[in-house]
Parts: C-alpha cells; structure tokens; sequence
C-alpha cells in the first residue's frame, strides 16, 4: 500500500488532522537518541484508545507494520520504523486522568511526560520514583516499553515495580486490560510485566495504572572523591553491608573526572581519581542524624573529600555534578556510545579494568559511571569521527569485546534502555537459543502475522 | 499407562528411590492445605534439574499429565493432581546454594524452606523481605508458584519483586533459563515475571536466583485498638499520608478481636471493636526516635490503647497476637474458607461493611483481617458444618457474593494465594474474555499439549 492509499485509508478512521504524510513530520517521527533512522509510510496521532483499536483491525487485516512512538527519546533506535508502514504516536494522549492518594494510584496517558507525572503526584505528597536521566522530556509510555530505571532504583525498584494495571490494544486490535489498581495481585499470569519491556512488540499500551509510595520527607547527600575505582567500589560494597540502602549510589571513573577538570576548570573537582555520590533519603530528623554519620564512615573508608549537602539547593548542586560528567563527556567532540550494561556488583573494579585494558588495546577512550549500587555501569566508548568506516569497524569490534565480557562475566546487555536495534547484534549472544525460541513462541502467540514493531531483535 | 507401567518407565530414567506408587504416598502428595485431592499415578521425587528434564521428555512425548509439588502449603488445590498422572516433587532439591552479599543474590534450590532462606541469608547480615505466614513450613518454590507476599510486603514488595533468575525446565524438557544475578535487566521479555505466579503451569522451576537488600539494623512495633474499624483504617490512610512507609500495617476486624476474647480471656485484649497492628524498621536511633512520634500519632487519630514494643521480645508478642488472632478464628470449630481477596485501599471499609451484611444476609459469620497497608485483608467466610450439602451451598452462594462485590469494586480475587481450584469458577469473571484468551494463547505457546498442571484455572 502506498502512503497516499495508506492516508487515504485511515482517514476513514480517523480524523484528518491525526493523519500525516508530510515528509518533515516523517522524518521527525523516524528516529530517537540513536543514530538510526527510517521513513514510516504515515505517521497518525492517536488520541484514544478507540483511535489505538481502530488502527490496528486496520492494520492486522492488511498485514501493515505498526510502530509505537511515545516521546522519541530512547537510546536504542527501538521504536525506528524500519519497515515503513504506520508510526503510531501517542504523545497526544497526554493527560493524567487521576492521582488518587486513597488508593495509592495514579492513572496516566501514555503521552505524560515521566518528570510531569512526578511533580503532579508530589503536589498531592506521593511519590512515584522511577527517575530516568532524560525523565524532563522522556514519557511514562515509553519507560514502560523499555522498563526503564534510573539512580533511585535502587531502593525503590525500576519502572516495572510500579505498574499495577495496563490498558493494552493487542495487535488484533483487541483491548486487554491485565492488572488493575490493586497492590497486590495473584490472579492469573503477570501479563502487566510482559507487556512492560516489550519494546512495542506485544502490544500497544493506551493506559497505565501506577502505584504511588508516601513522598520521604526530605533528602540529603554526600559527594566523595576517592584515590581511584576500586576504594570507591569498595565504600558502596561497605555502605550495604553495614545495613544502609541509600536512594542512590552513583559512581564515576577516572576518565569521566579528567574530562569533567576539562570541562568545568580543574578546582571545580575534588583531587582523586573517581567519585561517589550519595542520597539518602526519610523523615527530617533521620536524615539530619544519619548524614554526619555516614559522612565518618566514608572516611573511614579512604574517601578524600567529602561534600556534605544537607538541604535541597546543594543536592541539586550534587546532581548538576551528576549531569555534568554526562555534558563532559559530549564536551570532548567524540561521539559517545553509551551502554546501560550491567554486571554483578561483585564485578563492579573488574568492569573498569576491562574498559581500560579496552582503550589500551583500541585506542578508543572508555568511560565508566552510572548507578554503581545495582551494578548498572553506563559504560561509554567515545569515538572520534565514528561516521569514518574504518573507525566504526573499529569501534564496533570494541562493542562487541565489551558486550561478549558482559555477557561470559553474569552481566546484561541492557539494564534500563532496551535491545531496539542497537544491541540486536548481541541478543542472541546474551539470551541463549531457548529463550529466543520462547520468545518467539510468546511473539507469535499475541501477533501471529508480527506487525508490532517488525524488524527489531527477534527479526 | 497404568501406575506400573508409568513406574516402570519412569525406573529407566531415575533411580527407585525416587518413584512411588505407594497409596500413602500418593495420598500424601494429593493434596495441600485446601481440602480438594486426587490421587497422583506416580510420585517422583526429583533431585536436580537433569531429573525434571528427563521425566519432563519422557512426559511430553507420552502425553502424560505433571503436577509439580514443594511444600503442599497451599491455600487453594493448585498442586492437586486432578487428572492423575505424574506427581513432581522438588522437596529433595532443598539445598541453598550460594549467598554472596557483594552481588546482593542467594541462588537456592526450590525445595528450601523459605523461613530458613530467610535466616541463612540474614547470618550474613542481608534481608529477603517476603514473609508468607507459612514462612517456617512453605518452600521458596511454592512461593514462586503463587507469587507469595505477606505482612512486610507492604514496604518491600512480594515475591516477584526479588525473583531475578530462574531455571525452568519447560513442558518440552527443555532448560530456559531467565533473567540472571544482575539487579536491573532490560534485555528482551521480562519471561521471569511470566513464570512466577504461573502455578506451575507454564514450566518447572528448578533453580532460582533471588536479590537479597541490606538488613535493616532493628526494627519496633505499635499495637494499637480504635473503637471500630472505621477509625482504624483511617488511621492507616494517615499514616500513609504523613510520608510514613511502615514494614507492616495490620488490621483486625471486630469478630476476630471477639473471638481472640473468647479463646485468649478478655483480659489479654485491649477495648476496642479493632485493632492495628504498625511494625517499623532501620537504623536503631532512628527507630528509637519514630516510635514515640508515630505512637503519638496514633493517640491523635483514635487510637484507644497502644502496646508499645521497642525490642525484638516485644515485637514477637505483638506478633503472636497476629498468630493468635488465626488460631482464635480456628478455636471457634467453624471451617475456617479463609479468601485473599485485594481491594484499592480506599475500600477496606466499604469491604468490612459488606461483609457484615454478608454475615447478616446468611447467618454465616465473617471475619476480615490482613494487610492494611495493600488493601489485602483475608476475608474468612467462617461455615459450621461445611460438610453438610445444604451448608456449603450457602456457604458457595456467600463467597460467590463476595468475590463478585470484590471485582465489582475494582478488587481482584487473589493477592497471594493464587487462584488453584479454589477460585477457578471466578477466573473468567475476574480476567474477563480477552485476557482469559491472551492467557490460553501463552499457556499453548509454551505447553502445546497441555502436560502441565491441567485440570487448573484454564481449562
């Protein structure tokens, strides 16, 4: 079907301003925060549910490739719509349709954008954690086709721990609603949870039921610098142990540092040769008693400097820290792959070794930071001219290198981003024949004629 | 196949040992702690992985029906070989295999106790949080049959929440092996989540990978009575609303605390028509400090008398009272169909209401008591003289009542115990038509012949 019959076609369903052939509204919705990219046939903005259904009888009687969009800001190129046909935007559905305390829910469109529904719910006194980096401009729709994380997940859980209930439109185009707006639930299989990280491949989600958690009082952190990896590798195995779960437990290698003294001027860091970050979270006055304490226990810990932040305002100076190392990094020219891989927390120091002994070997500079508590080490390989074949053969042969250590060493190739398309090469690699052979019996049982984003890692 | 050919082949694949026909033993393995049985062909008691794979090809080939069995704690039939066949026990595959605190995963066997999980991974100063009441004579397979939770699910979440890895043998023999040691993991279907709650009946687990967190350094609790159920569930919401996450928050209804009068002396009850039961936990100052606010607190929302418990023997006889409340229910010589139904939290007195017109419509007492926190109460349809035909069809007729009230009030029929026998009749009313068929498509996609668990809540 051309893109005018397809045009044509849907405008039978739906209205003529949620239909678009245009080539700029095409190429916009043909890519996210990943360097591929794909024309769709047509893109069309779905508004409800009905407008979900309706497209995909459509779509599954003419055996048309359907690709679901939320906000565009994923890291995998998982919702590119390689085989043409229609990209379905939900960003329209963007409304939240209740925060109820009561309940301990809030019910959302998947359009809200992530940071949004969190401010909303806050106003109310609840808290919904998940916090992925981009969670400003990334949308809850989209964090629930990737389960997507970020650092408070480690005491609080990722995406995933929060869904309670789904409104899905199967690629029949009929409705299945799993979950619902209890907290607990053990009444029949966990579909919620294999829809949620599906990638768009199961179904396309319409409405989303998520639970909500008493908002902490307050918070406060530590920023620590240490003489390298390992000692600080070794205070978060030290702060678990003695029975502590922080909000978050960020950590940040000696390269990130160095281009971060480039970036920021070089008295803008503490000296050493890695960084910790610390967040704890609670009522007023615990926090206020456990911060000094934890501030002598990292020194006891071989840490070199400690910044104290006790309020709001220097917290936040702390994170802008956080996101600063990312920007120092963009600072350096080189294009950045960043890999959400995770590895055992036990193989945290053995993870940076590798990336060194990587670069030594390649040539190509290692990066390592990221959410050291659970293991989820944003592991950087930073490319100059990555668009020279010769350098891309290069510094893919380094992926590969990276990806097959994760995998042999107990790790995961994605942690919070998803496979898309990005780490399809390696699916296989990391989940073994029988899993993908499940996988793909699961596929076919809900989209036996595989028009859900076709073409992505079980293609 | 008879039971001695069934025997006799089964004899080629594992040792003697390890295959019974004996009618005690049969009996013994035909039932849990429901009161439906049947009467299993063969028992087998499988040692490793290889053992289940072996009797799984040998199943698949032959068409034969599997039952697999932990514990046979049960609450609802779900391991009660219906159409005879195969029963699989994994009780000799009880053996903890590795604790590591620098990964923060026990890998154990399916058989193990779960209680005993508990203490050998807390020798080491961790936590696994998911406290069945059964704790000390469930096993952490059944656990993950079920999706178990319990009272400190309400700040640590349930099973699943915990499960990162497993090995399943599939209906095919075939090993799959999900997720893995890591603490996030976005690589491909979240097929883990899939299996556990599956009550067996998309695969065999046979090795599981659970994330343990930092053990809290002490924990305290408050008892408090309130003059009906009224007050204590507001009080709940308030806790809740002042940014308060306890480990437990539990409540009981007025005829359970009349018949603990009755079974304890009146003596050893405070006054009251209900009675909450508040467990917090962390560090030993901040205990120390939240104990007395939060028992003020209470004062402020009605609470009519409080026990304190600030140490570990304290917070045991608040407990025991929790156990006591179970027995006090028993005491009373009426069978005990005791439904762990969820309800959205702004409900719980909406549902202790209709359970008092329940009780006045049938004559048939009911008692209501659970967690609080999750809106998971345990709603006990208290029936004298259950054998009698004319009893237990009214005694039907009241939890037909009951469970249609809780979907009708956005609840679901299961937060724990699964759906088994016990609620099939209820399994198409609470998924409804798409689900019911999205479920028989997963089901046929990895157990084509339908070998194991049949008989269950989907056919």
């Amino acid at each position: 079907m051309t893109s005018h019959e397809l045009s044509t076609r849907l405008g039978t369903l739906l209205r003529a301003d949620q239909i678009s052939t245009a080539d700029e509204v095409r190429a916009e919705h043909g890519t996210d925060k990943w360097h591929a990219s794909a024309l769709p046939d047509v893109v069309v903005f779905a508004e409800s549910t009905e407008d979900v259904v309706a497209v995909m009888k459509f779509a599954s009687e003419n055996k048309i490739p359907v690709y679901t969009r939320a906000a565009g800001t994923g890291h995998t190129g998982g919702c590119v719509p390689v085989h043409g046909g229609i990209l379905l935007s939900v960003m329209r559905m963007n409304r939240i349709l209740e925060i109820n305390p009561s309940d301990g829910v809030c019910v959302t469109q998947p359009g809200v954008i992530t940071g949004e529904l969190q401010n909303a719910v806050r106003e109310h006194g609840w808290y919904y954690p998940p916090d992925p980096a981009s969670l400003k401009e990334c949308s809850i729709g989209g964090n629930i086709a990737t389960n997507a994380g970020g650092p408070r997940c480690l005491k609080y859980g990722v995406t995933k721990q929060y869904v309670l209930g789904l409104t899905v439109v199967l690629a029949s185009g009929e409705i299945l609603k799993t979950g619902g707006r209890c907290h607990k639930n053990s009444t029949g299989f966990d579909l919620t949870s294999l829809i949620v990280g599906c990638e768009g491949m199961l179904g396309i989600v319409t409405e989303i039921t998520v639970r909500l958690i008493p908002h902490p009082q307050t918070r406060a952190m530590l920023g620590a610098s240490f003489p390298d990896f390992t000692a600080a590798a070794a205070a978060v195995q030290a702060i678990l142990d003695s029975g502590t779960l922080p909000s978050a437990l960020e950590i940040t290698d000696g390269f990130t540092m160095a281009a971060a003294r480039d970036y920021l001027g070089a008295d803008k860091l503490p000296p050493g040769d890695a960084y910790l970050m610390i967040e704890i979270d609670g009522n007023v006055e615990t926090v206020a008693r456990e911060l000094p304490a934890l501030h002598d226990f990292l020194l006891e810990h071989q840490a070199l400097r400690i910044d104290t932040a006790p309020d709001e305002p220097s917290c936040e100076r702390i994170w802008q820290l956080r996101r600063d190392f990312s920007y120092s990094l963009k600072h350096t020219g080189l294009t950045k792959l960043n890999e959400d891989i995770v590895v055992p927390r036990s193989k945290l120091v053995d993870l940076v070794n590798f990336a060194q002994q990587l670069q030594a070997d390649t040539g190509i500079p290692v990066a390592c930071f990221g959410h050291a508590g659970d293991g989820n080490i944003h592991t950087n390989i930073m490319v100059d001219n990555y668009a020279d074949p010769a350098t891309k053969k290069v510094a893919d042969a380094a992926l590969d290198r990276l990806f097959t250590w994760v995998i042999e060493n107990g790790g995961v190739i994605s942690g919070e981003h998803g496979i898309g398309l990005a780490k399809k090469p390696w699916i296989r690699q990391a989940l073994g024949e029988v899993s993908i052979q499940t996988h793909l019996a699961v596929k076919k049982a809900l989209d036996p004629t595989n028009i859900l984003n076709p073409g992505k890692f079980l293609d």
